[in-house]
């Protein structure tokens, strides 16, 4: 394995071709932090599967094009060496591919608007990530969450960007229920992380977790942990059967628990117990999010993801909150 | 008093477990910024006596669990002595409390959620102060909000939590508006202070004042006057009727006029003058949010208050804003 | 020019009501980024045109009350002269007098609220300047788009506020499109342009194009560029026809137009098409924001412009984004 790596990585440094392939596969990892491009190599087979099973072969399709323009697009720019070897400017590019194929038709018009939104993510990573960095925080999805929610937005007032799989604009509420069948329980797990790149299809979901695995076993234990107690949680609280066995409760605490407990946290019993919680907060946060969502007609995506996370990042030690006392300073007290 | 006051101190200095019962009656005061425990034991009383009114003990046993969980938790945490002491990790784990047990059923899932609840509230408060360390500007109820409004809109996805007292989502200016009547104009006034906690009592209301004068006169004064403004300006408006007898219109403003013409900024004509400003703007966005949460079937809770209040402490003395010309280091221009 | 130019200069320096005279004019001009008093009284000959046109005097007069009252308020909060005299807190309370009067009826309540709301749009300034200071970026329109979008919010609770001009609250998708003719693609154009100051008025936009060129040809170029370019692509998209015939898909484009081609970038070929890409984006932008104010029933006024704008200059050259690696100094791994 070793010498493959190394074989790969002087085939990546000796040719551009080579170099700007390793660094799209990394972009593709880095949906799920792995900065490796074996593992990004299977999302892409992964995600390819998912397309040949329900005959969208524009998901894996505009996937591609999403990843290689925001990567492009970067390079552009001039970005960071370092930030774009690791493949941090192609990670929101892949979703946001993912993200429209899967939500609209496909059609001439939608290609021209994948591969502008594509370029927008990197604008959108480089814009948020300079706001977070004052506080140390990573930019996560958010970049291609933005993206995809205003150009899937746009288009109930821009017909001609095609048909659309959006669910109906409606008063939150307003709809059935069904009760989650437990045999379920284990296909939703799959799911769960399948949905990840919005996808539905439990042999994806084994993939993605094979994937994971082949650069950080504990990054696939924490995985599959993560939409367990998101199945588990959901299912407990009597969220909608339909909805769990989809795998839609469970996509934003897959990347919960592997952010926080295999990136971002060092590992230790503390960090699992926290990562626990932030896990059950994201199913929370999911099931808020469902209901904001649902007047405008558009999907939360991985916004629970980020919410949690950021949530569980900010907190630092040491640290001294501005106490409930006179300020100075203040241009309303005129001095 | 000041023998009383030093016998309470040394006691709370003398055993764990008095200083903690010391700072969580600390962290019930400062829900109106007051950091006195005989201010928070009175506060405490005011919810009881409204609880009993009302017949709901569950309000009143939420709010301390409430209380007790999120100071616990930032004591595991290991968070700065000083504000801990001073009550700053209680005041939103309290709110919780009174928050999901007004809106929602007692059972026994409604009891984990709670606790869960007041948890994450110290980790919101953690969060959000070191955002707004960055502007010198305090959190206020802002951890409350996040928390309460998150874990009440998930109830909608999550049937379990059980029986619902939530407004229903619904388009707004779809429900007709009655008149206020001149003689509810002094209950109105009470009932105000008294939602500061949720509680919608005039006894409750006056216990509170009490609570604030054994403590600051002046805070007690701002409060009352506050509440004043807000029922007369959302009177004057044509604010309906129910709303403001209930005192719903003036919780917030009440906040605002304490934190801007006691805690933030020193007394003076110019201070009461820029109170009475923000009191009445307070009373405006309450009004504008009262039609932004009506399609998601949530309440507002101390919003109006925090987004007055951060309104006029962020503008500074001797400011220069970013100009209208060239900006250096922008990626867009390539150089 | 010149000559005349130094004449109003020493007239401005030589007394105070010249000099306020001055610092009103120049804030009219800022709307479009134009530090220069001849352009700022042409904007508000142009609002006159349209007042005249429409039969809805209360719209000039609300824009001039508004720019005195932002700027007198400016004055007494003692802010930085520089930013004083070229017009930066005059700009959003010109914008919230326009507004306020072309969707509120007039009546004495009316005009309480507008120098009220004009007192706060300097205050919001001064609060979102102070935040976005943090990373070198303007505030743009954000403060009237703040506080005007919270006055009207608030006027569905507050009746007395009198007859409203603003759109019912609704769940997004439900009304016809009509097809954009072509025949109206150069009225669309210039209403683009007039539709900044909340005037649909093909002389006006004509005016205002005449204002610019006085200060900078090329403002008036990318400003008649932005809306081209905002027509083209609604009507390529398939938007609205009697949205896009009022130039209501434009206003924001300009505005980006003028801002990245003009003001914050140096000119250059790179820039143009950076400036290009933002002008769509926005376009995409206001679709998107369409949708999302419909519940509420509110206008989008600039926002669309502030977002995209924000998003292109946010990116800085030589930035290295935080890494999706072990952060330091977490609250919740206890150390």
């Amino acid at each position: 394995m070793t010498a493959i790596s190394q074989t790969w990585g002087r085939a990546a440094e000796g040719s551009a071709p080579m170099g700007f392939i390793d660094i799209t596969l990394r972009g593709a990892g880095q949906v799920m932090f792995q900065d490796n491009p074996l593992t990004g190599l299977l999302f892409l087979i992964g995600i390819l599967w998912g397309s040949i099973a329900t005959g969208s072969m524009e998901v894996i399709v505009g996937s591609l094009v999403g990843l290689v323009t925001s990567t492009a697009i970067a390079m552009i720019l001039n970005v960071d060496k370092g930030a774009l070897r690791s493949g941090l400017y192609g990670y929101n590019g892949i979703l946001v591919g993912a993200g429209l194929t899967t939500f609209l038709g496909a059609n001439p018009l939608l290609w021209a608007y994948l591969i502008f939104g594509a370029a927008l993510s990197t604008l959108f990573m480089l814009a948020i990530a300079n706001v977070l960095k004052t506080w140390d925080v990573s930019a996560l999805t958010a970049p291609f969450v933005l993206t995809t929610l205003l150009l899937l937005l746009a288009t109930y007032y821009f017909p001609n960007t095609g048909i659309s799989r959006l669910p109906h604009p409606a008063i939150p509420g307003s709809h059935p229920s069904t009760h989650f069948v437990q045999s379920d329980f284990v296909p939703a797990v799959f799911n769960g992380v399948s949905q990840v790149f919005l996808v539905q299809n439990v042999v994806t979901g084994i993939i993605f977790l094979a994937a994971l695995a082949v650069n950080s076993v504990s990054a696939a234990a924490f995985a599959l942990g993560g939409s367990f107690v998101a199945v588990a949680v959901a299912a407990a609280m009597g969220g909608d059967g339909t909805l769990i066995s989809a795998g839609l409760f469970g996509f934003s605490p897959v990347l919960t628990a592997i952010a926080l407990g295999t990136v971002f946290f060092s590992p230790g019993g503390r960090v699992i117990f926290a990562t626990v919680l932030a896990t059950i907060f994201t199913v929370i946060v999911q099931a808020a999010l469902n209901v904001i969502v649902e007047p405008f007609g558009i999907p939360t995506l991985t916004a629970p993801f980020i919410i949690a996370t950021w949530l569980f990042l900010l907190p630092r030690s040491g640290f001294v909150p501005v106490p409930h006392s006179k300020s100075s300073g203040g241009a309303l007290e005129g001095r």
